[in-house]
């Protein structure tokens, strides 16, 4: 809920526009105390500073607070927060304390929160917010103005945009606090509004949401049902946040592991231990395809050690721009900066970056081999034919590392799954078991009739 | 700019509140066009439209457009633009255009213009715009709600927090449009006003200021110097636009490579190959140090080439299992969750971490070599020892990975790098140096007397 335009709550004493900077500090290190801090801390601020602290909070903040209090102490917090921001609490505390908290709240906000559980939590519909600023057409702008000046006293999100409604619940149009503040008294709501104006669907996905947002500059979206009723408004501060989880998301799937549901210092250990492990082991049964793979080439290892050495070099050249590649177009695809149709234009620039990294790589090892002062003592007097073999391996390595990098973001979202679970690791584990049938490929070819 | 109160230009003729969805369509579409067909797509527009398009996007597609204007065609776009968004486009065009972008502007905006260049881009100075609404703190109510209706009108930023300024420019403190609103007309504006406030001062770099926004819940926060003067105000919009912007940063610098200024289809190629490269070669030189710690158990591989066959497994587990941490440890660091004095507590959680993976990885690695039908055929007749030193060696590996990949954040910060470029790649080379020597060294241990 956004709380910046005023004290709309009684308790929230000198509302959050001015805070006392102590509190600020302790909100600010919040995420880094312990639980037992937390709760000394909290019980130590005075009522109006422990409200204040509270409504800044996380949901997840939020519940662990709440966790031990007694339902009359419950009931006194639970209260306090918006009917948004209780459905937050409620997602967040499991559905089993769902009809709990639902028991605490007044007949209205029971309702509206009810209401909004009914939506996913990462949609248009579980972000919004239903106490928007309603005007008729017909008012006039004075009219407008006296009946804002009521609501902005009680519980209304804001009251900068003001939704044009007709008898039907149909959003008309829109109309800026500032619009309506300047316009000429005797006009009517109908004459200065916007009827063309961006809506977004109850079921529209926060990441789509966040996109509008950056594109408008806009305050607050409205949001309206199938039949075009207008259900709630969704605000910008409450996409600031969503903006950040996305990103959050993103990053620890990139990292090779599910994602968080809480952050890392709170996340219990057991539950840390899964959400890596699961990934970890999948992977590991992966990689276990390179031995596998090498036991096809356990002769030429036999025949020559030599080549053994350069694997782990090998391989993670592959690996490291293929995790490049991935990460490049993750991002770029959940910016809107990529989209599916575009494949083909990535596939075409990431065949040429291929090649030009691979020929600088296969480079830079060519040339450490041929300068290497003991290189007739450590490869033998094929060096010249091992230096062009790493050569030529690199290259192909390289080339199809950022191939497979830059297109599994693609095939991931063409198969409706998450484009960033193409991560580094899994992304390296592919082209660890591939690369390694290239370097032997490329090595039986080049060093037949010599080493092998 | 937040242009999302009213319609302060008069150019923008309906006003970014209300869009055409055409528009809407075209400017989602923007980052996936090309060059060419953006000029088109721009040059159809109706004069009105195109100019709503101008003012949505990001600076960097701006200084596109302007690039082949002639000087007059670029005036009447500059003009259209706040002060601050001039010198993101100045920041975006580089020094060069400087002095020409400035003679455009008329000499009030000039001015302005001049000042926010004087600093840097990332941080408070460089983000604020200088067009707030100033009040008086004796001004009454009714008199501060006159005034404003003639700044609503101007453009001012936003009208919706008024800042209470006195004679020295000193900042006194706030009062938000909706409670000047409510509040009784006869009550001077100092009544009602909020002295205690939040400031943030000029050099504060933008990621802490998106942090304070996060807690705060506010539209805008006051920038304050060294003296308490006010000299301007960061808006939430702005500050939405910088989270996506650090996110890919971090995400790209996650990814192994240098950060991009410009979208990926946008950046130049070379330039792509060039950010791309240098982490690639730096990454494969440390990568060399695989093929110089082999040179040393080149004899053991010799003796048992099924010891070769298991490198790529074991290396990959330990980067694998070390980016995981580091990406979480780099991410947690950024959201303010975890600080430097938590290395300790971090260093405890991932020791134990590690254990758990490494026995988890290490049983899988072992079952599958004791439950493999060829066994003895494929591992010789000492499987079961090759099979324990797997075990082992890949508890080292990973317990190893994860401590490096969790602590390698903790030192850049402490040698004032950004955590962010221990990336999955960086760790992963790391672990593969370091992974190869705990691999030999118990495999040395545990296969004296049988096989080596």
């Amino acid at each position: 809920m956004d709380n910046s335009e005023n004290i709309h709550n009684d308790a929230s004493d000198d509302g959050t526009i001015a805070n006392d900077s102590a509190l600020v500090q302790l909100a600010s290190n919040w995420p880094s105390l312990t639980v037992g801090e937390r709760k000394e801390q909290f019980n130590a601020l005075s009522r109006t500073d422990a409200e204040e602290l509270f409504l800044s909070l996380s949901p997840h903040d939020q519940a662990e607070l709440l966790s031990e209090a007694s339902a009359l102490e419950k009931r006194s917090w639970v209260r306090l927060l918006a009917p948004d921001d209780v459905a937050d609490l409620i997602q967040e505390m499991g559905t089993d304390s769902k009809d709990e908290v639902l028991s605490l709240l007044d007949p209205q906000t029971k309702r509206e929160v009810s209401a909004l559980l009914a939506y996913a939590e990462d949609n248009a519909g579980g972000l919004m917010s239903s106490r928007f600023v309603r005007l008729r057409p017909d008012m006039t702008v004075d009219e407008a103005i006296s009946y804002l000046r009521i609501q902005s006293k009680t519980q209304v999100e804001t009251i900068y945009y003001c939704y044009v409604i007709d008898a039907n619940q149909h959003l008309q149009g829109v109309v800026s606090f500032r619009e309506l503040f300047s316009a000429s008294p005797g006009k009517t709501v109908k004459d200065i509004m916007h009827p063309d104006i961006v809506k977004i669907p109850v079921d529209l996905d926060q990441e789509q949401i966040a996109r509008i947002f950056q594109q408008q500059s806009l305050l607050a979206l409205p949001v309206v049902d199938g039949d075009g009723h207008m259900k709630g408004i969704v605000t910008l501060d409450d996409i600031a946040d969503t903006i950040q989880e996305e990103a959050t998301e993103d990053i620890q799937k990139i990292g090779g592991m599910e994602t968080l549901d809480a952050p890392y210092m709170k996340t219990p250990f057991f539950e840390l231990i899964r959400k890596r492990g699961g990934w970890l082991s999948i992977l590991f049964v992966g990689e276990m395809f390179t031995a596998t793979a090498m036991g096809y080439f356990q002769v030429e290892i036999e025949r020559a050690v030599v080549l053994a050495l350069f694997i782990p070099l090998i391989i993670s050249s592959g690996g490291n721009s293929g995790s490049q590649a991935s990460t490049l177009i993750i991002r770029a695809m959940a910016l809107g900066e990529v989209r599916m149709r575009d494949w083909w234009r990535v596939l075409g620039r990431e065949l040429l970056s291929g090649i030009c990294l691979g020929v600088l790589l296969g480079g830079i090892g060519l040339t450490r081999i041929l300068l290497w002062p003991a290189k007739e003592q450590l490869y033998g007097p094929h060096w010249l034919a091992v230096g062009m073999t790493i050569f030529f391996a690199v290259i192909g390595v390289v080339l199809w590392g950022t191939l497979s990098g830059s297109m599994l973001p693609f095939i991931l979202k063409k198969l409706r799954l998450d484009p960033a679970s193409a991560s580094a690791p899994m992304v390296a584990t592919i082209v660890d078991v591939t690369g390694l049938v290239i370097y032997f490929s490329v090595a039986s070819v080049m060093l037949k009739g010599s080493l092998l």
